[in-house]
């Protein structure tokens, strides 16, 4: 729990899976004295309404931040920054956070808990804003990084975008067999299928939005994707077994190092809870994150 | 639980993570009078006897079943069936039910439950033979479906082993990457990249032999999957939100569909227990199988 509120008034533009958990993130964290929001749609204002965490406003002072949450920071900083008032701070930000769900109540307080919120502040940024936006993510759980905005985009382009990418063409490849019906194809998803579908099942318009916005990072890094599974098929049809058995023995590293530093559960994934674990702990307190 | 065992005697080659869920289940479910195992490694034997689910055994008596749990049915049919004694039947089986994990340690009763079990027994197998193992299979919580080996080979070429390659090479294509370092990919793993970490951290060796072993179906699945990703790609390039959209909007409907079926947990995955549902219930009673 922070002591002070960080901000007198938090104002959020959009309350989907992301804005309406921050709003209870701050909200259970005091981290704002008030909490101001509004949306696109008005199904969307009257369900916050309802959730009773917002009323409906939007107004800029001078000395206020702008921020966003969005997937991609270089088109957002270009597009974004020239709109903004003198006197008022713009730090775009990046929570590396979501599930497959959206809406304002898809949200929860915890979903930023041990998660990293990148900030990609311009290079004329007030330091002591990027501050009190860092200070904002730690209050709400969240490790904060800050970076340019692209290499931020880089770096998500192979983290997030390109496996979406990835994903979202395996599960319409599957649904295009002749050969195989879709019956088949989830009865017998547990093979591996299933992980894919559930990346493959995130919100259409803002995974087009991501690929349009994010487009060089995107086809860069699809360009050694092509690179590497053409070897990897080499080998199959040449039946070069060592260059299979060395590529996936590498990749297992990996898989360790992303357990060991807590951005996913050592428990095997069979598509409900084991049985012989006991369930895990909501991941460390918030104070910790206070460093 | 079965009323009567179903088997005299179970003899398991190999104890890994399915061997010894088998071994385990079976010991539960009373569906075999005595266990008897053997394995490759001197260590591994070891370990079976110290877990005190079997003895080490291996003899063939007249009707006696053989069979086996691999991810590739058509070689298996092919290189084993030969060997086969007279008066001995061959039902090869195939389990589509796993996690990353390997060894006699990483094995639970409970893996198999609503689970599907493939068999594919040759066209002249014993009818009573397979539907005797067919009924060992439903007593161990799973559900049965009989296909030809060439048919099985290409439905988990899309469902598990396409995935699994794509996986491998994702990984390994992010890990080679100078721009990003590998704590960068660790860190923000949150964003897709994690759930095909999970993937592929499975293990070398049998996954080296599935692509060997499935190389037609597997070069085929790839194929089409390349000629899919080059059209998202194209529409990326062009900047065709529109083709983007359906194509992200028609891949929801496989993921409800999978949901649907019990084969994945509707709980959102954000590498822990969300904090809002409550754990969820071990699937349905091993008495519901048995339909």
């Amino acid at each position: 729990m922070t002591a002070a509120p960080l901000f007198n008034r938090l104002a959020l533009i959009g309350t989907g899976l992301i804005g309406s958990s921050i709003a209870r993130a701050a909200r259970a964290q005091g981290a704002a004295r008030s909490i101001v929001a509004t949306a696109r749609s008005a199904a969307t204002r009257r369900r916050v309404a309802e959730l009773g965490f917002a009323e409906i406003a939007a107004h800029l002072q001078a000395g206020a931040i702008v921020s966003d949450v969005g997937s991609v920071k270089g088109s957002v900083l270009r597009d974004m920054g020239a709109h903004i008032p003198a006197g008022v701070h713009f730090i775009p930000a990046h929570p590396v956070a979501g599930t497959e769900y959206s809406g304002p109540d898809a949200g929860f307080a915890e979903l930023f808990v041990n998660r990293w919120c990148i900030l990609t502040p311009p290079d004329n940024a007030d330091p002591a804003a990027v501050e009190r936006l860092a200070a904002f993510w730690q209050a709400l759980g969240a490790n904060v990084e800050t970076m340019t905005a692209e290499h931020h985009d880089l770096v998500l382009g192979i983290t997030s975008h390109l496996p979406h990418l990835i994903a979202y063409t395996i599960v319409g490849t599957a649904d295009e067999l002749s050969q195989v019906t879709r019956s088949e194809v989830l009865k017998f998803s547990a093979g591996g299928f299933r992980d894919f579908t559930r990346i493959a099942a995130s919100d259409p318009t803002m995974w087009r939005d991501v690929f349009l916005a994010n487009k060089d990072a995107v086809l860069e890094m699809l360009g050694r994707f092509n690179e590497d599974i053409s070897e990897l098929t080499r080998a199959i049809r040449r039946g070069d077994g060592d260059a299979l058995f060395d590529h996936f023995t590498r990749t297992r590293a990996i898989r360790q190092g992303i357990v060991a530093i807590g951005q996913d559960s050592p428990a095997p994934d069979f598509g409900r809870p084991h049985p012989d674990l006991p369930p895990e702990p909501l991941a460390r307190p918030y104070a910790a994150n206070d460093e």
